[in-house]
Order: C-alpha cells, then structure tokens, then sequence
C-alpha cells in the first residue's frame, strides 16, 4: 500500500524529517510518499497560518496526479482534515488524533508537549472536536518555535524532556509529541522520561496502514460527503498561480526535490 | 463606526442581501461594508469548501485597503474566525457564535434551523469549540441548499418554520437562522413560529456595535496574537492570482459591485 | 429606549457608581434609569443574602411605575434573573451572563476576579447553569468585602490586578470584573494588565441595547412563560411593609436619591 | 432527633400530606414538624414563584423558635437550599437532590415525572448545579399544574405512570416523583409501574435521619459561611408584616393549624 | 434489619476495623454482619486485584446461607457493585459512591484522600461512571498502602490530615476517607482539618437503613436484571477450591473469626 | 509477532469464529493465538458474568506458559482490560475501545449494535471510562443473546442491519458490531447497510500490530503498574481447581481445542 504523508508547511527539510520517520516504522509492503503544499507559510504557529495551509493543502491534494492509498496530515493541532476526508475516497489519518489515540492505548490519561504555548488552545480545541479531550492531563508549551526544533537537537531534546516531565506531574501515564517537526525524537525524550512517548507521524502511518488493512475508508453518508458540484473562482489555486513565473520556480523545486526521495 | 460583513462565498446576490440585513439593523452611526472572497466556492456546504472559503476570507483581509472597525464573518458554522482575530487589530464576531449567544439572552435553550444536513455536525463543532453548545436543543436541516435559499422565498420561510418547529419540540425557546443566506427571513418565521428568531448576520452587527462601543478588542495575549514574521509563498494570494487575465477580470467585478452599494 | 439598571442591594452609592458605568457606556438615545430593592441586605455576599435579594428586586420591579425597554441585573453571580424574565416582557440581562458572553467575544478562555472566595463556587454556578463555563479558565476572590471595595480605591485596583495576573497564569485572555461594585475599574485594570477587561455592567448595557435594536425579547413559550394567576400572600411586600411607618421612611429616601439622578 | 419539614408554599393541605408522608417513613425517635412559610404563593410553578418562595422560607426560618436537628426542603426544583444551608448551623436536605440521589441507588439511570412542562428546565438545572444531572436519562411534565394533583387522585396517579413510562422508555431504571405534592402516591405509581419510585420527601428525611445520625452538618469552609453580620432592610419581613393586620390573620391560621398537628 | 459489610480483602483485622465502625454507626435494630472473601489478595492496590476481589466478593454471595437486608461494600474504588446488584434482590451500597453522596450533602464540592497515588485515576474513574465525580475537588494519594493504616495509627492520622489539607486547598468542602480501612479515623482528621470527614463504611450503612426503610431496592429493569440461567464452568468457585485442603483450612480459619463476632 | 486472542467466555466455537476472524485480517508475519478461559461463564451478558469472566480471563493469562507481544481482549463491553495491562508488560487491546476508536477514525459519530438491551449502559459506561463516549451517537440492542447469534446467520446478519439503521438514524457515520460474537458479519451488513462497519477484534488486531510496530507498550507508571508482591489466597484459581476431577477433564478439552487450530 502506498501511504502520502503530508506536511502542512513549505519547509522542505521536515518534509524530510516527516518523511523518514514514516519511512522508518511502515511495515514490509507499506511505501511512503512525502509532500508539502506548493504555497503556504514555512511553518505554522497559529490559525492564521494553520487555516492558509488547510487551503494550500486541499490545493496540493487537488492537484496530484499520484494514486495513494491512505493520507496522512503532519501538521500538530492544525486544521483542513475534514476537507481532505471530503475530497479524497482513502482514509484520512491526522497527526492530532493519531497521538492521542495511540496515547490512549498505553495509559489512563496521556499528555503533549508542543513549540509555543500559542498553541496550545489551538490543539485542545482540536482534541475537543475529535472528542479526545477527555483524558487528555495537559498540553504544554516549550517555548522553541517550529523551525527552532531542527536547531540544536540536543537542546531540543532537554527542553522538550524538562517539559515532557510537567505534563507527567500533571497526570499524563503516556506524552505526545505536538509538532510533526518533532518526529524522530520519540526515542530519545522516552528514554529521558520514562514513559512511553508517541511521534504522531509515526502512530498515524500505523493506524493508516490498520484502516487500509481492513478495507475500510472514510464515511461519505453525512459529514464527509464529497463536494457538492459547483463554480470555485480561481481553483485549483496553483494552476492558476502557476502563470505566475516566480511561483513555476519554486513548484519545480518542490517538484525536484519530492521527486528525487520519494517519487511524487 | 464602520462594520465590515465579510460573505464568506462568492455570489454577490448573497452579499447584497447580508448587506441589506446588516444594514437594516444598524445603529444611527454606524456604516456596513460587504464585500466578498476574490476566489473560492459559490456557496458553502462542507468542510472542503468552508477551508477554501477561510482562507480566501483571509486573503480578502489581507488586501483590503479600506480601514473598518469590526468584522462581521457572515459563514453559518464556517471555519476561519479565529485566523481573522490573529490577522486584525479589530474584533471579529461571527455568525454562528453571535446567532447562539443571542438566542441564549432570550430563552433556556436554543435550536438552528440550517440548510442541508450534513452541516449539522460541522455547526455542532463549531459550537462545541466556542463553548456554547450546552444549552443547544437541536440543529436540523431544511434539505435546501444555500443557492436554493433564493428560488422560491415563500416556499423557503415554509420549509423553515416546519424544520424550526422540530426544533422547538425538541426543546428549543429560540431559534436561530443557520445561514448567512437566510438574512432578512427572521420576521416572517418568527410570526409564524410564535417564538423569538434569531439571524446571526443581525445579531453580530449588534454585538460588534457593542464591543467597539466599549474601546474593546481581540485579546493578543495568546490565542490570538499576530502572526510571527516568516515567509509566506504566494501571499497574497489575489496579488498572484492577479498575474491571470480570467482573475483580474473577476477581481474588477467584485470592486465595482461593491463600490456602488457600500464603499468597497 | 430605556434601560434599568438594578442594584440588587440597597446601599445607593454603589446604584450610583453603577448607574455613572452605565451612563458612560451607553449610545446616543439610550436612557439609563438605575435604582435599587426598597428592603434586603446593604451588599450581598452570599447565598442567603442573594436570595433575599432576588425577592427584593422581584418586588422593586412588580411595584415601579415606570416604563422601559430592558432591565440590566447588577449583581455579579446572584440568582434571580430567571425570575425577571418571566415578570417582564422586556429583555433581561444579567451581568455575570453579560460579562461572560462579551469576554467570550475577545479571547479564548476568560477568567473572573470577584470579591470574597466564598463567592468563587457561586459564581461558577451561575455559569454552569447559563452554559458559560466551558471557557472559563479560573474564578478568583480579592479577599475585599463588597462595601471594602469602594474604601481605598487605588489599593483595590491593586488588589484587582494581582489577583487578575493569577487568572491569566491559569489561561484566561479576557478578564472579568466580578462584582457590580468594581464598575468603573475596568480601564485601569486592564492598563495594568495588558489584557482585556470587561465590565459586567457596561457588557450588559451594550447587550441590551442590541437585543432591543433588533426587537427581541424573551421567549415565552416554556421556561420563562409569565406566571400563572394564584394566590400570593402578602405580595407585593413592600405594599405590605408601607404600613410599617420606618419602611416608608426608607423607601422615600431610596425614590428622593433616584429621583435626582435618573428620573425613578 | 426532631426533623423540619419545610413546604415552600403556603397551602396547609399540602403541608399536611407533606407531614402525612415524613411521618410515616420516620424512624422510631424521629419526630417531624411541618411547616409552611408565613407569605409567598400558593403553589410554585415557575421561576419567579420560586424565588419569593426562597425568600419565604428563609424568612419563615430565621423567626421560628423551636428547635431542630435537620432540615428537609419539600420544593421539587425550587431555589433556596443554600440560604438556609449558610443561615442554619443543621444539615438541609432538599428534595430534589434526594430524590435523585436515592434514585442513582437504586438503579443506573433515573427519571423524573413532574407537574407543568414549563418546569422541566428548571429541575435540570438544580440537578445540572447540584452535580447529579449526568445519569438523569429524561425529565417529563404531566400537565397537571401542583394544585390540581389532589383534585382526582385516581386521574392523577393514572397520568403520572402514563408520563413515567415515557421517562422509563427513554432509559430510566428508577423514577422520581417531581412534586412534594405527589408525596404519598408512590406505591401506588410503582406497582403500576414495575419500576421503583422514589418520593423526595421520603428520600430526604431518611437522608437527613442519615446525616445527622453520623453527627455530621454541613461545611461551614466555603460556600456555607454563616452570612456576615450586615444590615439587612426590613428583615425578617415577617417581623415587619406583622404590623400589617391583615398578615397577622394569616400568621394566625397558619400557627394554629401547624400547633394542632406537630407542635409548630 | 440487617446489614451485610463485605470487605474486600482477605485481612480479617480490617473486616474486624470495618465491622466496628459499621456497628457503631448502626441505627437501634439494625444489625451488623460483616465478612470477607474467601479467596483473593490481602489488600488491593490497583486493577488486577480489583478484579479479582470482584469475583471472590461475588463468589461468596452467591454461597453465604444467611438472609440479609442489604449489602455495604467495603473497598473503595472497586469494581464488582453492578454484578452484586444483579446476583442479589436486596439494595446494594458501595463505599466509594456513599462517601461521595454523602459529602455532596455537606458541602458544594468534596475530596478524597486515599492510599497509593496509583489508586487515584481508578477512584476517579468509579466516580465518572457512578455520575459523581462533576463535585468532586481533588482525589489524593497519602503514600501509605492499605496494610500500612494499621501500622502506626498516629501517623497514619497526621498524614491523612495532611493530604486532606491539599484537597480542602483544591476546593474540597468536605473530605472522604479514600479506603475502607481508614474506617474509623473520621472524627480524629476531622478535629484536625476543621471540614466535615466522611467515612465511607458509615455512610454506606446509614445509605442502607434509609433504603430498606423506605422498601425499596435495586431496580431490576435492565441495567441490573438477574443473571440469565446458563452453565458457568467451576461455580461457585469457593466449591470447587473447597476440595483443596488448603483452601477448607483457611474457610474454616474465616468462618471462626466472623462467627465470633457477628454471626456469620 | 505474535497476538493473543482472549476470548472472555467459555465457548469453543465463539474463539473459533473470533480467531478466524482475528487470522483473516492480520498482516503477513503476525501470528494469531486464540483461547478462552478455563472457567466461567458460557457467555456474558451482564455485569455479574463480566466480573467473573475478568477474574477467569485474569487467571487464563497468570498460567499460560506461552510467549505473546500483544493481548486483545475479545469481549464486547466487559470489564478487566486494566488488570490485564498491570499483569501483562505487552500492550492490550479491548475490543471496545478498538472498536470504538477505529469508527472515529472514519466518521463524525459512530453508533454500535450490541446483543441485548440490558448490556447498553454497561457498554456506555465503559466508553465513557476509556474517554471515548462523546462522539458515540448510539448504542442500541438487537434483542438477540450472545448464543443466539450463531443460530440463525441470515437472520442475524437481517436482525444487526435493522438495528444499525436505527443507529444511522440517530447520527452515526460508521457502526460498530457490539459483540465479539458478531466477528466475521461486518462486509455482510455494511454492504446492506451503505455506511463503514467496524469489527471490534479486527480493529484491535491492527491496533495491536500498530502499537507493536511502534515498540511501544502500556505505561507502567501509574495507573497500570504492576500488581505489588502480596499475598493472594488460591491464586492462580485453575492450579487449585485443577485439583478437582471435573475441571481437569474441563482444562483438557479447551488445551486440546486451541492446541489444534492455533498452537496454545
């Protein structure tokens, strides 16, 4: 099966991050595909940008010409999955829920550690809507911004772990990573901590795989019914941006570089 | 003071008929604005379309050179609220959150009356998130969609009544129109109805005519500080989008409608 | 139109100070009368003296011979809006409710600071039963009594501000004064602050004003239907009471002061 | 230990089957006295009749002169218990939350069957405040207004098991009769019903019996504080009413009725 | 009437404790049986134990030849309430939801200081199910497993006192004694905290008079209808051990103790 | 890898048909184990089977001698999946929650069609313990016993779509068979029914493959700690009851059974 793990930001390199952390723990058989919108910000700290990349998203969904099998969406607390479940006929899995879920499956109340306590509103409005929320003990802030992370790793590690250890006291029996930009930490932080920690990349391509495994995809009877026929002004938006000269550059090195690792 | 109502949709006959509302509803003093995205769908009936429509609403902000001192965002259960309150320095009120909180002044429980059900869960979200869902009784679907508002309005206020009076046997003490296409239809369903009706276009001028009355504004503390300074692509979209002959095309439609109602 | 302000304890500087917060917030064309309960306790902290105080306002109001629009509860967390919403037929609007719902409008979460701790699980009541409190982060006493906040104004500012910094630590980006006696603070409060301050008072009028533009009131089809015709014994009690020569002493005094001020 | 049983209205008849129905669950050693308050409305059917009945009994408390050991509330969804929690320093029982929780004893989701539809919010949200609304499966009105109950006891215990069969259909395990003037009625309701069927006023005097017999009173630590000592206007009212001949008649007939059956 | 209190455990010392304090708390003419299992752990601390002192508490239910009026389970945070309700026709309470509805009566909010901190998500998770856990303030762990309360009685009070002040400090109005073998220390925190203490075993015993004197018992309308007859391999399981030496050894060592002292 | 399938009951042919079903959907390389335990009930439907179903479930699991990486705990609603996660250090997963989780993965709400009426609220309240009840639209019965099921196939499959319409009804995007039993109808009645349908042990075979992908397993640091070192009285219950002649000729069968189809 061939899964396409999406980051929601235009950051190539945790495009790679993302893409190996996926790569790492899908099973024999399971081929990872990894991409990022055409457009959008170069990382999301907040709505502003987090709803931009639910469109630049859609876009990017819209326009592939790739078959997949399942969609996983990288972005932490971001919104857009339920336009994707709308577009798309394979299951959707978000980085979101996929943590908690698997969280919830190793102990009584889990918690997350996230960049900037911005975000944390953010995230739990998030859980609170995929009725997660319940024995979430507390999301927390570390401070370190999304592009900061990739930083100084070692630092990354002590602050998140230091972090990780407030949302312990605080209740949490399993700790998630909240940023799609902190996967291939797991190891280290759960080693530090203690505790089972969850990279919600690497649970959702599992769960991915699960839901394809059974052959089931995502409900179209009510809330994510494929889009009603109709005019959208100016859409797709990037084969329209694309008469733009200076976007064309930057789609042929998304293109490029996409192409080399992983064949979109 | 100077509202802008913001349709989250295309179609201009809607902002003509928000606009009629709001404007019907102001206080001496204060002056409406509508306009609409630049680009996106005709009309929104889904989360697919509702992310477009955020983020088009967002790029109309962005480029908008006409100074206001309130949004109204007039999208029933759309996305996108919170993105606007991060981009302005003037506060934000939508539809969905002003039409509850002012059924909640009139009675016990409230209900909605929406287009097509498969909205139904997304409005329920959309409360859920802003914290108002408690005192919901129901929210139930006409089966018409948000173009089909327009066709035939006496065969719309019928269908209306019938689906509210569901909704007051389910135990709802007011009722609110969950459609920014069904601006204007409040009295006639309330005459039938024989209970208060709440239009959420109306009822969000008011409540924006009452913070900027009291100096007040969106809170920058967390949620919903400014966005941090990085690279967007492509941003604004309308400014790329804007290279395209068919846009532009577009673009002078919209500016000169709006120029010779409102201002815009 | 015309809005009453109600105090819902009898000692008539603090009518004033509310009567001045509301004075100042309302727009052209809205008179504010303001008056307070003929009997019951000079402050109200607590339940037994809230109840008192609910039958004493329920009694002020079946007795006044004046007309108007909508009628503003001053008493932060005290029962007896439901009450007033059956006896009337104009909109009622209560502070603690008001305050909540204009907070709700600026950030994600709001806090309260009120009077005595023993107000704090009062209060939350309230707005359990209003469905409010989701979005409440914290409720927080000054430890200054009612009357205690009108002695040293600058130091209860203070008090006011410290205790607020505890409820935005606890995620509050909107913060609530909880106490018709602090009216008037809000501006300084907030200037120390760097968040948002509501007062209720001042939300309250605002609210009442846009519920009366859009001519709204309240439901009477279930929970709020005006009471049924029966026996009351002794009502209204203060007709009863006037047969007791120091009660007339007193209700003179109270019409004499809002007399001069606002017309009652 | 000797239990007060408190109706919240003025009517004697009701006071007596109130009286009727304590007494004949009391144990051995337990003496009840019944009372009514000395003003206030005949039957309590709404939110304003509950508010002057608060004010009533908390009047009728602060002046009677006999000692007491608890006190049982005998207003279904009636206000007030909190007063007199602060003004006494004996436990209170209100009925409806002792209904309820002997209900959640009894089985795993209750019911309620009351009088008026009009007060089905009302109760839910006493149960709401009190904390025991999570396994309260339905709350239905019979129509029937509180005075009407002893009109035709057949009828009426025919309409309650009609209406209580509609809360057992919607998941009710174990019902509540949601009046104290149904007390007396609930074998018969049960053995029609098959189902057990609580009355308030039994529950709360084998609770207070409970209660007191541990030695136990309510928390004097937060909530419950005694009132501070402050000027209240006029109280007790009855004190000041009774210079009023007419409220002396009345104070007459209620002391004489209640010395002839229970000591008061 | 007579009472049956099950502790949990095998520790006849702490049936011993258990039985004391019951009989203390009983009314004139009730009687006390108290015993415990079989079979199972000495103390339980945690989930594998909990379960299995639910089969053993309900294996000797099912083969005790004594009539009884009504069963108090004596373990705190234990399954197994549900299965007694549907083996036996006779009310059955648990000390986990009496100490908590027993404190709702005392005070707006209540806490429980129990043994091991592992035990709290447990606790927590009874009262979610029971419909009792919206009042409750904090659940806190002493550190002291349950054989250790009776190893230095002195301390085990200071402690206790100690933890409950962190409770009272979160909210708590009243405070329960979070494990049946804490029975008996009640008055002695009390005394020192200065806020009503529960005990469980004597609340559950007081519950249990007030439900047998109302006549009432579990409901066997659905969530508690009788066991359905099918084969169940081994059972009751105290039979077929019993062809075990060591195991008739140890019934016989039990049957001694219990006769002893209460008959059983 | 290799999983072991529990199922809760004594039936053969029940952990037949759930092995074929748990075989049928595991990946390439992870091995199927099934058994049952050696005591018991035949099937459970209730609280007091449940009980004594985690003991036996508990008991099977302390004596087989045989190495897994993953339990699933193959009964639908029943209690002991925490014991299991203290006893075991492999991660487990209970058909419940599994079922519930992967329904949420696909649609808005999910509802789930159990056997009979009286096992809904057990169902509910372990969904609201596990913090996953809140997007549960409903949980209806067909009316048919556990055993029933095997009966009549075509019957079945006809009698679970009917049910599951209803369950459509009331809000649910996917439906999940509410019965260990019911393993291997779910492509019948989803093809009837036109809405995604979850098998509980198949969800949780890929969600033991996923947590085991991961090398994640429960959390040991709280709540799921292991048991403390004590002493239990008859524990393991089968190395005891082996002492008795019936159950010995009993334990043969089910080893003979399992050995031959799955190599327990």
């Amino acid at each position: 099966m061939r899964i396409l793990v999406m980051n929601p930001n235009t950051t190539a390199s945790m495009t790679a991050s993302i893409r190996a952390t996926a790569t790492a723990v899908a099973a024999p058989g399971t081929e990872i595909l990894a991409t990022e919108p055409l457009w959008g910000p170069e990382s999301i700290e907040g709505h502003f940008e987090g709803y931009l990349s639910a469109a630049a998203v859609l876009d990017r969904l819209a326009t592939l010409d790739v078959p997949f099998d399942a969609l996983v969406m990288a972005g932490f607390g971001e919104p857009g999955r339920e336009g994707a479940q709308e577009l798309l006929d394979v299951p959707v899995l978000d980085i979101t829920e996929s943590a908690a879920q698997m969280a919830m499956m190793l102990g009584h109340a889990y918690g997350i550690v996230t960049t900037l306590d911005r975000s944390v509103p953010q995230i739990r409005d998030r859980l609170l809507t995929a009725g997660l929320l319940q024995r979430c003990a507390a999301v927390r802030g570390t401070g370190l911004g999304v592009l900061e992370l990739e930083e100084d790793p070692l630092r990354t590690v002590e602050v998140i772990v230091e972090t990780a250890r407030e949302v312990v006291r605080a209740g949490a029996e399993a700790v998630c990573l909240g940023c799609g930009g902190m996967a291939g930490l797991q190891e280290k932080v759960s080693a530090a901590l203690g505790v089972p920690v969850v990279d919600g990349v690497a649970a959702a391509v599992k769960f991915a795989e699960a839901v394809v495994g059974l052959g089931l995809t995502t409900s179209t009877g009510r809330s994510f019914a494929p889009p009603r026929p109709k005019v959208i002004g100016s859409w797709p938006l990037s084969s329209h941006l694309a008469r733009d000269a200076a976007f064309s550059q930057d789609t042929a090195r998304h293109t490029e570089f996409s192409g080399q690792t992983s064949g979109i």
